[in-house]
């Protein structure tokens, strides 16, 4: 469809903008019936789904100015294929629900459309259908589907005596996002974190698969992440400064607004790293970094004491 | 936890409603893993699942004023379960997407999801997952999932010399959206209509073994079903005006408002009834009732002519 450049989605019309955002999505070889009816129908190996679902709203979790659409595609998908990964699964299919102003441009639901999917393909899964609105402002709902083949690796199985460790990289987007509230673009190593990150996905079910004992996506922040894991396992978790290595443009922005950059690492999301439980050093997978230990007890400590600065989002 | 009367989201935060929210949802036997962790794991049977999943905006698809918070729970259900109906399956697992200002009310969405479980559980289908956020509007986005015992029915196998055949209410939710649209509050059986629909939940599975050709649920508008029917066979459809009784309630709306009541059933939506077409008049199981034929060509009239009252909804 050839389309003027400033065209909106009330231009096109909701039949018309399903259609061309159809057109972009391959089906994957699960797809027994896609886009395009009441529902889809998904084959399922192993006799079980594992299924997670986020919101992304704009003036929240994005802005139109700060991240291209196809930005915003890619974060939407990774932030749900992480979900999956988190449980040591693989990521097969996913939904989009889209609600949007009337005035939104065509090209910006493409483009999201676009980085969307080909963040969906990073891990082979695919968009196997959807749902198109009209709201105030752009919501974006995403239900992610997939499957394990060991068991799944949930908050709750840390236990005493386990290592806690890390894997991807973690503060670089809340460094970037830092920038950005700033009014600055750069270091755009940073910025671009932001805008794409690139979660561990190999790494999920690899952990499933050394026998991870607790595991969860760092999308809120560290040390939320860590209360999770422990709250769920009912331990107390220790994480140590000397653990992190903190990057240069980190270094370089903690000095640049005057802030502590290792408050990006252990306070930031966005990143998607994986954070596991593992039941000694020896099981910990390469690419891991063990970051602290497990404990008996309640909380989050960092080097055994209380930490005060922010550990985290919240979105009310 | 013992909440004063005017308590909002914000007062409890994001995680004070979340608890609040999951310990309304009873697990079904098909969860293995349920909600709190980074996804949920279900059980799958017959090697597929069925999935499926809608947006509702407020002010859009309903509104604060119009319906309770638990009839906007029953509704949000309702039109997800009957897209699984539609395709002859059964609903099995649902999750939750919430976009809420700081300031609604957490009775509100207390009364949301008591609703929303309560017409789950209407099909055994349980509530496995969510996510919580702020936006400006309430936006509900709901994923649904099931299976199906026989093929599931698409809505491409409609062919010349099928029946075309109708079941559930049809109209009121249309009437009763048109007298609330008025200001007035009755005929109450309408409004309670519109408020809480009821899809005729077993008759999809029965219409897939009595072997419907296709089938599609009606949300946006009979005629504008039956069209999406045509498309996606090849095929056209003629609905007879005759085979409709019009209900006493929509005569009495029609003759109030001066419209013909019969454009709330040709044109209405909401209301959840199953459109489907079968190889004859002998297949059509009990409870249906045939509403047109299907005939080689294309497009959809109504006694073989065109068609020019509202035939459905468009979002944009």
């Amino acid at each position: 469809m050839a389309l003027p450049p400033d065209a909106t989605v009330s231009d096109v019309g909701e039949f018309g903008l399903i259609s061309e955002l159809t057109s972009l999505f391959e089906q994957g070889e699960q797809v027994l019936v896609g886009p395009g009816d009441d529902a889809a129908v998904l084959r399922v190996r192993n006799g079980h789904v594992v299924v997670s679902t986020d919101l992304m709203v704009e003036g929240r979790h994005f802005r139109r100015d700060w991240a291209t659409a196809e930005d915003v595609g890619h974060r939407a998908a990774a932030q749900n294929l992480s979900d999956i990964n988190a449980m040591g699964g693989r990521a097969t299919s996913l939904t989009i629900g889209l609600a949007a102003p009337a005035d939104l441009p065509v090209q910006w639901a493409l483009d999201f459309a676009r980085g969307f999917a080909a963040e969906c393909a990073e891990v082979g899964a695919t968009v196997v259908g959807g749902d198109l609105t009209r709201a105030d402002q752009v919501v974006i709902a995403v239900t992610v589907l997939g499957g394990c083949t060991v068991s799944p690796v949930l908050r709750s199985g840390a236990g005493a005596g386990d290592v806690l460790a890390l894997t991807g990289r973690q503060g670089w987007a809340a460094g970037g996002l830092a920038v950005l509230g700033r009014g600055f673009r750069s270091p755009r190593v940073l910025v671009e974190a932001y805008r794409r990150p690139e979660p561990p996905y190999a790494a999920g079910p690899v952990a499933a698969e050394a026998g991870a004992t607790s595991m969860i996506d760092v999308s809120d922040g560290l040390l939320a992440e860590a209360r999770h894991l422990a709250e769920a396992s009912g331990v107390a978790i220790d994480v140590r400064r000397d653990a992190f290595e903190v990057p240069e443009p980190l270094v370089a922005v903690g000095s640049a607004l005057g802030a502590d950059p290792l408050g990006f690492i252990l306070g930031g999301g966005d990143d998607h790293a994986l954070l596991a439980t593992f039941p000694d050093t020896t099981s910990v997978p390469e690419g891991w970094q063990v970051v602290g230990e497990v404990l008996e007890g309640s909380g989050v400590t960092v080097d055994g004491a209380g930490y005060d600065g922010p550990t985290g989002w919240t979105h009310f």
